[in-house]
């Protein structure tokens, strides 16, 4: 949880780094995102140093995100978007490019760019019964 | 924040629908998603109904979302998942389908489905501060 003095995100809770901060208190920071999928797409992010969220504590992830509501709020009123999506990426995988936990609020317009697929899908026979089985034996 | 008659969420909070859960307190419940884009896909909701973000409490996403990073390190642990997405829709066109808030739990791997474009730009001399300063007044 100590910074990270190779973080980019940590050098900006430091102040080592200039950010244009939205708000900000002891456990979070939520700031603009320098090179945004939207008008208005901000960021959310613990102060102390977690690489994704399996690093992160419940702590630390209750006294950051109590502030999405309000961010949420914010950005819609700001920008007069329709509609809005949070997302957060654990692993270059899934797109996380700053190692440090953040939690993108990207506004929706009809004609934005932003967007994903949604390939859902049926689990087999038993397979979700099984898998939930072994998450719960797996919560710590 | 009653719950609602006509919510699916609310219908399972009360156990009038069955889900297979995966944790529950008072506050949140986890539970599996039976239409997975990946498997292992599972939600994280607060217990009280909130249409979305903008109409929740901090409190209550505190008190949810304090149980992120347990759900994610089990589904990372039961699926052996290489990264994972965690993704948050309000309004119809940010994907929403189900009017009370949740969370998405994704996990990612190499030939996974799901996934988002990232269409990064930048703002034009003056619009991050600009907006930025609307967020803020916006701030409640």
């Amino acid at each position: 949880m100590a910074a990270d003095s190779n973080c980019l995100f940590c050098k900006i809770v430091a102040g080592e780094i200039s950010c244009e901060t939205l708000f900000e208190d002891d456990a979070a920071l939520a700031f603009m995102d320098i090179g945004p999928v939207a008008p208005g797409h901000a960021l959310l992010i613990p102060k102390p140093h977690f690489e994704t969220l399996a690093d992160a504590t419940a702590d630390a992830m209750a006294a950051t995100l109590k502030h999405l509501p309000a961010l949420v709020r914010a950005v819609q009123a700001a920008t007069g978007c329709e509609a809005v999506n949070v997302l957060q990426n654990n692993g270059r995988l899934a797109g996380q490019l700053v190692p440090h936990v953040h939690f993108h609020v990207i506004p929706r317009d009809p004609g934005g760019q932003f967007s994903f697929n949604w390939p859902a899908s049926k689990y087999p026979e038993g397979r979700m019964s099984e898998l939930a089985e072994s998450i719960r034996s797996h919560w710590t």
